[in-house]
Parts: structure tokens; sequence; C-alpha cells
């Protein structure tokens, strides 16, 4: 077993980068379920966007060395020859010496390189006044413009958005090779903790609320949950339990029992679980030092402290990290932004602190209130729109300075 | 039908807050399935938090008056009286001149009133030093100080996060009665628009990405999506198809065919759908100018503008904030933030202008870059992280200035 050395919350975030691997398992799914899975390759576009060539404004398809030196006080002619309709291939090709009328989006005829704004012509009934030149290539998008056939269009490891599946759609990809979404499993230890269907609570018991507060947080973030139930301080039923449920999941949560104590068996039942094994025990963070981090034949194993609030924050930080680069997101998602605080808040060099907020905006800024209760179980919990950090290099922040803060949803 | 006449942006979410009203169906589920589901109910809490009485501290409960005086120069002995066990009841009550060990959210023992923390406290086999006085209550919860029983826990109208299920967990409440979850139909409508199936596209014909996007949004968003496919440019079929869905969900949101042309029968679809009919028919906002909102007995309609950049922020924008009142919810989403754009942009008074940005952080600050395309059509929505607003009192935003930003997931 490794030895107990407190990890900064950077050099944690460090081991997690560099011992969680994505997944390898894909599938192939239709886009219209695709949402939220990464993407298992490089995707390149079929087609060229777009794929003629297209106004973009309302007016006047021209080949512009006709409209050179036109002006507002020396207009050109030209004749009209018809219209393009919107969706349609125009009715022919234009010659020297005339204009076709164009919409938005419409397609340009053969024969002209530019489009003249409407609002620099005149219709007079059927000559078209210019009262503006236009360089070849004016107001119109050419064919491959936006994105050229054969270009890469999505890199893998690409999380799928919204606009990453419409950008899909539009080129006719109906199914596309996406990583294996991770399943997650989860354990409460602890002899005081009861399930949440417990009527009345002998003096001491808490029900299993993280095992609901992190189920939710699983499911919000697009994973499987698999609540592994309640397992009471033995040493060996912990274990038996742990194999078990790590065995048909992922990743396994352990919740409770990670704090330096007589009853902790958390951080052996981890490390027994496989190796390389435990790679975090203990975080200079408050609160949440006693968080581990382990790693059993490929399969991530988190501890996450016993106490609600800990455990919360350290799931967003840690948790999230964890299972996103399991899941083998390119890029980590945000859920950052940054507030002005509105009370000085100490803190101890060394160690990096997090404190619940509540956000207001107000005059274009946001605000962060801190919640701060001697409990901490429930009223704060509900009260909270986000948690900010205090950098372990600081003595504490001052009312009124900028600070992060990670949002929960 | 209402007359065209052009809405700010402020005055349209004033028309939507006046005109939705949350679906008035309620279920009852299982808590483990309540994410994100908008409480019809108020919940008060059945049990007081803490139950019992509970130290913050590891330290000794004592009687406050026997501590007072001491001092690090005088202090006071008291005897040790055994330990608190975590989660247990304390084996005895205390009597005056006695303190008994009791660790952080430990109970306190019957004739305690404090807690001395154990570093202010000296344990000479048995006897202990007291180097510092504390007042009655010092280092402890009282039961019910975090929720009283019978308090109002949760609001009905509050949107279940994690958090919220963790505290309904915590007081065995395992069932929660809900506003059903609206189910948005859509539509496509347009000549040129053929489905996303397609494999090679006649000239002027797009593929419905929309359809894909949007569904992706009413998706992410939490609600059911029904895909009601693509109708032609032929008003009876256009007006039977839409009923027809309308009939069958809660929300119909229609692309395309919005702006004031010859083919463009949407507003008169829309208006046909039932009373009150179109309340908003336009609005000054740049880009999705032709938007169109309406209420037919009491069903949202939206029509969105066919151009897939300005169907997403039209959808964003005011989709959202009318799914999310047709759901019920008490309070809208957060998903503001302010960034210093890095770029001028110009812009006219009297109309809101959105510009997709991409976003990134630097020196504890978000930055917008404006990603500013011609075409806007797969390339840049792919980029953008979130768009940014400038109202419509102002001429444009200047490189440096902070703006508000809406974040797409």
């Amino acid at each position: 077993m490794k030895f107990f050395q407190v990890k900064s919350v950077e050099e944690t975030f460090d081991l997690i980068s560099r011992h969680i691997k994505p997944l390898t398992e894909y599938i192939t799914i239709p886009l219209t379920e695709a949402l939220h899975f990464v993407l298992a390759e490089d995707i390149y576009a079929p087609e060229n966007v777009p794929d003629f060539r297209r106004s973009t404004v309302d007016g006047y398809a021209v080949k512009a060395k006709d409209t050179f030196g036109s002006s507002e006080s020396m207009p050109g002619f030209l004749t009209l020859a018809g219209e393009v309709q919107m969706g349609e291939v125009p009715p022919r090709a234009i010659q020297a010496g005339e204009a076709m009328y164009v919409p938005t989006g419409g397609m340009l005829p053969d024969g002209s390189d530019a489009v003249v704004m409407i609002e620099h012509c005149e219709d007079l009934a059927g000559l078209i006044n210019v009262f503006k030149q236009v360089a070849p290539g004016e107001n119109v998008i050419s064919v491959g413009e936006d994105i050229g056939k054969g270009a890469l269009l999505l890199e893998k490891g690409t999380k799928l958005r919204s606009q990453e599946l419409g950008a899909l759609a539009s080129q006719g990809i109906t199914a596309v090779s996406v990583i294996r979404k991770p399943v997650i499993g989860y354990l409460s230890s602890g002899d005081e903790i009861v399930p949440i269907e417990t009527e009345s609570l002998a003096p001491g018991e808490i029900r299993d609320m993280n095992g609901m507060t992190i189920g939710a947080l699983v499911a919000e973030w697009g994973y499987s949950f698999q609540y592994g139930g309640i397992v009471k301080d033995n040493r060996e039923e912990f274990e038996r339990r742990a194999k078990e449920l790590l065995a048909r999941t992922d990743c396994l949560i352990v919740s409770g029992g990670s704090s330096v104590g007589t009853k902790d068996y958390s951080v052996e039942v981890i490390q027994s679980l496989g190796n390389p094994g435990v790679f975090v025990h203990g975080v200079s963070i408050k609160p949440g030092k006693p968080t581990i981090l382990s790693l059993a034949e490929n399969k991530p194993v988190i501890g996450l402290p016993g106490h609600p609030a800990s455990a919360v924050i350290i799931f967003h930080l840690f948790g999230k990290a964890i299972l996103e680069l399991l899941h083998g997101a390119r890029k980590q998602e945000r859920q950052l932004t940054f507030a002005k605080i509105t009370k000085n808040i100490p803190s101890s060099p060394g160690r990096t602190d997090y404190v619940r907020v509540r956000l207001f905006e107000e005059n274009d800024d946001w605000y962060a209130e801190p919640i701060i209760g001697k409990s901490g179980l429930i009223s704060t919990l509900v009260q909270s729109d986000g948690m900010i950090e205090i950098a372990d290099r600081l003595e504490g922040v001052q009312k009124g300075e900028r600070v992060p803060v990670r949002i929960f949803r």
C-alpha cells in the first residue's frame, strides 16, 4: 500500500489525467440517440458546404467587371435577366451586361461572379441602375467555403452537443461510432448508514442521502448508475460486495469510512481491488481531505468522504474529471464562471478551499454570496448554486474580489 | 390575425411570461426518477435536522459553566467521564465537573451544553485540563437547527437537482408529486427541406438539420421530443399536419417559412391552430427577426426562422424560456456568464444582437472571441461555445468590455 501522503488539488488532477484512460469499447448508434456521446472516430465531410455558390444578400447577381466604375453619381446600367427562386436552380446563365435577382441563400446563375445588394440598385422597368461597384466574389459564398469535401469535420474525442449533431445531419451522416457510456457503481459504507426508506431513525443513524445525490449527478452527466446499497463496517463483506459491484461496472464509488479512524477499512478494501491501486490518499483541500483515488485493472475507484457536503464537492471536482476521462472526452466540459465575492473569507495557504455560494446577478456581473452554516447538512446544500475555489497559494479572498466558481446545475 | 408589429427582446420575454402557464397534470414518482422534474407541492420537513444535539468539532462535551474563567494561564480541571462513539448513543449523562470525549458529528451526552475543542484541552491520565472557556451552545448544533420539523423544506415549483434529491432522501421522502414533463412536437416546413437520410442532394435542397439540433436541445433540457417530419409548401397539408401533431403534444415547434414571403403560410397556419393565437410576430433581434410565438388553447406554438444558426439562437432564448414556464419551474435556469469581448463589434441601436462566440479562460477571467463567418451554416456552429448579447440600447461593444454570454452546453 502507498504511504498516506496528502496531495495538492493540482497534483491530484495531474495524477487523474495520467491514470485514467478512456473505455475502448465502441458502438455505432443512430444520430438521434447520440447526444453527449463521445466520437470514437474522426469524421470527414462527405460533401462541400455549401454545395453551390450562394448569395449572402438580397440583390442582383452580376459579372463583377460590368459594375466597375459604378457609383452614386455615375450609375451603371444592366438588363434584368429574370429571378432566382429560393431553393431552385436559376432559370439560365447570365451574359455580359445582364443582372439576375437572387435572394439571400439563393443559387448564383452561371456567368455571374458577384452580387450587388438590392440597396445599391434601382429597377427601372427591367433596366437595373447599379450605384456601387462590386469585386469578384463579393456577397457570395463559394462552393466548399464553409466546409470543403474531405476536410476534417469533427475530431475523435468530440463530445456530441446539439450543434455537432446538426452539423452531422446536414451532411447526411445518420449514424456514428461512439465510445460506450461508462456504468458507475456506488456503495455506501458505515454502521450508521440506513436505507432512505427507513421510516424512523434510531439515535445516530442517517439515511443514505449520498447514494441519491451521487446517483443524480451521474445521471445528470449522462452516465448509467448502479446503486449497490449499504455495507456495514465489516472488512470481508465490504471487500466482497465492492469486488462484485466493480466486476459489473466501469468505475466504483465508495462513500464514507474514508477518514483515518479505527473502523476505516475503505483504503484497504480499495487497495485490495486490483493494481496499480491507490494513487491519491488525502488531498489538501477543505472540505474533502480524506479523498481516495485508485485504479484497479484500468477501472477507477473513488473513495468519497462520508459527509454529504464534502462528498458532493469532491465528486464535482474529481469525480466529474474521472468520468469524463473514462468516457474519452477530448476537452473537459465547462461549468466554470467567475463572480465577485460578497464577503471576506479567510483560508489557510497550502490548502485549496471550496466554499458553497449562492449566485446572483447585478449590474452585468455575477456575485457569489458564501453559504456558511455550521451544520452544512441539508439547508445549505439546497441554497447553493455552486462553489468558489480559494487557491492554495492564497490566505483568503477579499470582498469584491473576482473568484472562480464551479456551477452546480 | 394580429398586425405584424416587431417586438423588442424585453417585450417578447414579457409576453412569454404573461402567456405561458404551467401544465397542470401531476404525477407521483420515485425519488430515483425525479431528477430535473418540478415539484407540484410544497414539501415540509417530517423530521428535525439534526435530530440530536451534535458536536461540530473533536473535543470534550462539558457543562459550559464548569469552564467559565478557564484560560491558558489558569486552566480548569474536569474529570474524564468516558467517550462517545460516532453514530452511537453516549454511554451516560455527565455530571457537574465532568467532561466526555465526543468526535465531530457525535451525539452530546445529557447534562452537557457545549464542547471544548480538543486543541484547548490536555488529558492528564483522566484529568482534563481546560485552557479556554466556552459559552453554552458553543461548538454544538442543536436539534432542528439546520431544518426544524414542520418547516418548509422545498417550495412548489422547485426544479429538483441532485442537492434537492439528497435533501429529500435524508428526510426519508422516497416519492414526490411533480409536474408531468412536456412533450414537444416539431415540424419542418419548406420545399427545399429533405430528410437527413437523403444520400445526395438535388440543387437547392438542404437536409433537415434543424430537426436534429432542436430535438437534441429539447432532450438536453430534459423534455420529450416528437419529430413530425417535413411538410412541403402547401397550406392545407401544413395545417392538417400541424393540428395533428399539436393534438398529441404540449407544444409545437415549426421551423422555416417564417419570413414574409410569397410561400409563407407559417403565420397563417399557426394562427389557425387555436385561440388566443399569435402574440409575437417579428422580434427586433439579429439574427432571428422572423420569429413567431403563439398560444393555441393553452399550448405554445413557436415558429422558428429556417436558417440553422438563427433557429438555434431563437430556440436558446425564447424556446427554453417557454418550455421552462410550461414545465412550471419557479426560477429560470442559469446558463449565463459574463466575458470580455476580444474585438469591437458594431451593432444597430433599437435591435438586440446575438453573436456566437468561442469562450476561453485567461488570468482568472473569461474571454469571448466572436465567430464571424459569412456563411454561418456548419463550421461556425461547431466552433461556438455560446452567444453574447448586445443590448438594443447600444451601438456595439468595445474590445475588452464585459458582455453577457449565454452558454451552449
